[in-house]
């Protein structure tokens, strides 16, 4: 089944341009305190006036990522800089040695919460990249970079990160990696590639294959021993279908961008394994966790169905079936586009709802929360649209 | 509706003896390194070795109740002492200044994660005073006391416990004014009553009437500011039904312990403002979270169906009956009891499942993990028993 590529590329420029943006903007930008106010229900009425460091960080980098690659709308830059003068004033911790930034503050910018980890930073330093790119401003690459340099130094020195757990039964994950590879990817597309941003990929996508790729399950693992090896618990078992179908993208993408088909034939082994536990036979959609023995999973949401999961597959099988032409991809593809857009679609007030029931039915009529922002559904519509407006025939 | 007081005591008599206990007993008893395995499946099979350390006192407390309680099983007794010895050997983190108790061990004992908060070492309190009780060891005795003690300065003593957000919009929690006060129960009841104890009872009562019980918005919230003012952001509106319907229960048995009638007047007024807003009409059941302006939560849970609000359910509503004669808690009670043996009993092997989707389907087949062991099921079944034996006529 091949894709209508034309057809197909101006549904998701509609659905990012008449559908997404519009629910998001302008009404989500905080004209009083800067930043986006992106905690909201159905109708973008503001649930929570809190703000996530990561959601300032993301909202920024879509921003200017779709004025650097979509059209240059003023206003695209204008809000995407009042994101970053937000996370500029009130994101980063003073106090913080190492310039560590936030998770959670007021609307105002006072500091709620800090997390241990350090994806506020990954995020802000690709909004900056994306920044700077846009403006040219040097002091925007700088702190891009620094943003990157800080994020890996904290994710992967030994005994910098405080621990959660005692050191027993050490596991690693897959997020750091991951993050790593697809923040380099950013900051090599908007600041210029060099032998570093280059050298952490190489090390990452390496660290993801030896570690938690496992052909004897065929299954991507999110935690595993230091050494690689299984641990038979309920978090070392625990798989994420649709995280790991982020990864495979990001594995993918680089294959493309450095004309590397081990890296292409890697993300698409991990989707293929990734589909076949994650995609529910029974009601359709992605699961949200599976366990790599088929046993029960700890976590209470497992079997419901997030929407993000399902942006990341459009984008994966996407990319898969461009690179490699393999009708099963753009199965796949057509088969979690028309379930996504039927289930978390509102026809309504636009944009999808982020959280749905294993049968599809919805499980809250949010739209944004401290997890759930302009970031994984705009990235998928603008990703797709640019995937397929590379392959379709001039208009 | 009057309750059927004879039938319903054997009801519950044979829901404990002959299918929640034959469930657990003896195959978690964990001959080996001492303690309960009780990470398992529907079948009983262990889903993970390691012990939450919660789950030992717990379940060592209810062995040791029902020794002496109900029947003097010695090998209720022996298997009450394996948990007490296995929580003396590996429970306490030994380089801790305090004494603090780990949250989650190996089956060994090896530590892998200690908590912020400290209610490994209430319900570790609560097992040794009714070993205290059951064998009248003085150092049983002793420990409870000391444990409870650390409880309390833990929980009461300005910055001990190290805070999980900044100071911006400080909270506090019900949850341990709520411990506090069944602890004290406990070592009042097993150990017998003090001034102290008597007085930590009447300050959480307080605390919780003062700050916690709204009577202009007709709930009991979870969280409030230190001032009792209400906190408009997602975890400041956040109900947990099936929490306040336990706490409601522990004031009225205060109120029946010590023939305060404001103390049973406060728990029913708790119980119905929080059946109103728990129970779901349209499926039936007992919702984990609600919003109190009626708004989106943001706990991906919120409207599953867990086992233990339902034991809750079960204990409060026959209290409340027992206590005020109100034809409504008899009619809540079995409108809960015959939801919830419909819905999370497993007649093949016996016990409860943990976890149900909204509308009574089964999430998965665990009957017990970090967080569901022989704890809620097995007190309600325990307390509901005994509330009606002690109406019923003699057999």
């Amino acid at each position: 089944m091949p894709l209508d590529t034309t057809r197909l590329a101006a549904f998701y420029r509609d659905a990012l341009l008449r559908d997404c943006m519009p629910f998001w903007f302008p009404r989500c930008v905080d004209t009083q305190h800067g930043g986006f106010l992106h905690c909201v229900d159905a109708d973008g009425s503001v649930l929570d006036t809190d703000k996530s460091v990561w959601a300032q960080g993301r909202m920024s980098w879509m921003l200017l990522t779709l004025f650097n690659t979509l059209e240059s709308r003023l206003e695209w830059l204008a809000w995407g800089e009042s994101g970053l003068r937000f996370l500029e004033h009130h994101g980063v911790d003073r106090s913080d040695p190492l310039g560590r930034m936030y998770f959670h503050v007021t609307r105002e910018g006072q500091p709620i919460r800090k997390r241990r980890y350090a994806y506020s930073e990954s995020f802000t330093a690709i909004a900056y990249a994306a920044h700077a790119r846009a403006t040219g401003h040097a002091v925007s690459a700088e702190r891009a970079r620094a943003l990157f340099d800080l994020f890996v130094k904290w994710n992967f020195t030994p005994g910098l990160m405080p621990p959660k757990y005692t050191g027993t039964r050490p596991m690693i994950g897959m997020g750091p990696r991951m993050i790593t590879l697809v923040t380099a990817q950013e900051l090599a597309t908007n600041l210029g590639d060099d032998a570093m941003l280059r050298s952490w990929r190489d090390r990452c996508i390496e660290e993801i294959e030896k570690l938690f790729v496992r052909p004897e399950l065929q299954c991507v693992m999110e935690n595993v021993a230091p050494d690689g090896s299984l641990v038979d618990h309920f978090d070392g078992r625990l798989l994420n279908p649709g995280h790991a179908m982020e990864a495979a993208w990001f594995i993918m993408q680089e294959g493309a961008l450095r004309r590397e088909s081990r890296f292409v034939e890697l993300g698409c082994k991990m989707l293929d394994w990734m589909w076949a536990r994650g995609w529910d036979a029974e009601h359709g959609g992605i699961f949200y966790y599976r366990d790599a023995a088929g046993k029960p999973v700890q976590e209470y949401w497992h079997d419901m169905k997030f929407w993000w999961p399902h942006d990341e597959a459009l984008i994966a099988t996407l990319m898969a079936w461009r690179l490699t032409g393999e009708p099963r991809y753009a199965e796949w593809h057509e088969r979690v586009r028309l379930w996504s857009f039927e289930h978390f679609a509102d026809a309504q007030h636009g944009e999808w709802f982020g959280y749905l029931n294993r049968d599809g039915s919805r499980s809250t009529t949010t739209k944004g929360n401290l997890w759930k922002s302009f970031f994984h559904h705009p990235r998928a519509l603008w990703m797709c649209h640019g995937m397929l407006a590379a392959e379709a025939p001039p208009a």
